[in-house]
Order: C-alpha cells, then structure tokens, then sequence
C-alpha cells in the first residue's frame, strides 16, 4: 500500500522533471477541491488550476531535477488493508536551469512538501488506485537549514 | 460535513489562542503518523511531537490571535455521505505579542495553511468523528502579499 503510493510520488517528480503533462495529469484526482500550495505562494484550488501551474513551470524550467531526503510515508487508518489517506512528507533539493550550457546557469534550492494521496472510490474505473489530494511545499527558513548542514 | 470539519478547525485555533493544550490534544489523530509543518520549519512526525511543539508555542506567546481568511473546505469523495477526508485551506492573518503592556510590544505575520482532517473509523469510541491528521503552514512570499493588499 505504502510502496503504490509512493509510485505515484515518485512518478509526479518525473513528470515535473521529464515535462510530460499527460503522466502529470494522471496523478490527480480529478476534482474541483485538489489544492496546491507551491513554496512562498496561495493555494491553488481545483485539478484544473493545479495542472495548468505545473504546465506553466514545467514550459519555463530548462532543466529541473528533485533530489528527495527524508521521504516518508504514512497510511491512514493505522494498519487498515484499505487505508483511505496517505500523507508522504519529503524534503526536496532542487537543482534548476535555464540550459545546460554553463555550470553557472543552475539554481538550487530547498523545500519541504506534505503529499496527501487518496483512494479512487469503488465504481470508479481506477477503483482503489492513489490519487495525489493535497500538496503542499515550503521554503526552509535558514535556521533550519543550517541545523540540518 | 464541512460544517463538522470547519468546527474542528475553528477549535483548533481557538485552543492556540487560549493554549488549550487538552483541547488541542482532543483534535489529532492520536498516531505516529501525524504531521504538521511549521511555517519555515522541517515537518514534525507523530501526534506526541506535533502537540509538544503546540505546546513550546503556547508557553512561550504571551498573546497570539488568528485572523482567517480564504476559508476554503472540501471533502473526498466528493458527494458522498460517508467522505473519508477532508481538506481546509486558509489565509493566517497573525497578531502576537509578549504581552499586552503596548502596541509596540505586538508583530504581525501571514501565512498559508494546509489542514488535512480524516474520520476516527469505524469500532473506535469517537467513530466518524472528523480529527486533524496533518497541517502544512508556509509563509507568504512578498510577491503574493504585494497581489493582495
């Protein structure tokens, strides 16, 4: 249960890494009350506004790739074969570019990010699949990064 | 429902506001799986940690008030009688103080919230009652308070 929802995790920082929507697209529970809160912004409401800002970043980003420390993952009930909630908390170390054309080009950063991943409901066609809910990233103020370096 | 959750919520904040600290215990998930992120901080694991760091905080404000805006809540599945999860976003519009001896003595801060709320299951004493399973709260980046006032 906790490996099917961590492939999803896994595979929504692919899809941010490699551009591709479609994959992106099929992560989310397509639903008008999934939120996004990227670091330092607002939330985002509804799947719609949620893939259109991963569809804008991914177009803007030359290169992007995730670095994830201290994933960990949790299902909710507690020892349930059929847990309705899983929340996967991460740390992301983000190198960023504009191309690959200089070693200066590239950006890194820091954030932490609460997943909330849910269970497509019986009936549906992909009926107890997880699904990303919620997301939720934020900069690391530096206090914290200095404990941690 | 939402009326049920957003209770929880406003309970929430009220036990910050009168460091409650039994209150703000009776509103988790009693679980190791909790979490909850600070604004700026690394995510905190377990109902034990998360209700310490409640408790520091308390101790420590002399006055704290939440002032919410952009209360936003939505359950999963949606439409159904029996949803499993809940979501609440919220803007945290923060007056505090070490006391009330003069206005100077007062700070102000925003930030962006993330409440993630499931139902005790079934068997339990507390069955369907809606409790918090995780928090995510991040600072505003002045880009996005700029937008707003």
């Amino acid at each position: 249960m906790t490996d099917d929802a961590l492939a999803v995790h896994r595979a929504f920082y692919y899809a941010v890494e490699a551009g591709d929507v479609d994959l992106m697209a099929s992560l989310w529970v397509d639903d008008p009350g999934t939120s996004c809160v990227h670091p330092g912004a607002l939330p985002l409401r509804g799947t719609a506004h949620v893939l259109r800002s991963w569809t804008v970043l991914m177009a803007n980003v030359g290169y992007i790739q995730f670095f994830l420390t201290d994933i960990d993952v949790v299902t909710f009930p507690r020892g349930s074969d059929e847990p309705t909630t899983a929340t996967i908390t991460c740390t992301e170390n983000i190198l960023s570019g504009e191309g690959m054309t200089s070693p200066e080009a590239f950006a890194g950063g820091k954030a932490v990010c609460t997943s909330i991943l849910v269970r497509d409901p019986a009936g549906s066609r992909t009926a107890g699949d997880w699904k990303l809910w919620s997301r939720h990233a934020s900069p690391i103020a530096d206090l914290h990064l200095r404990e941690d370096d």
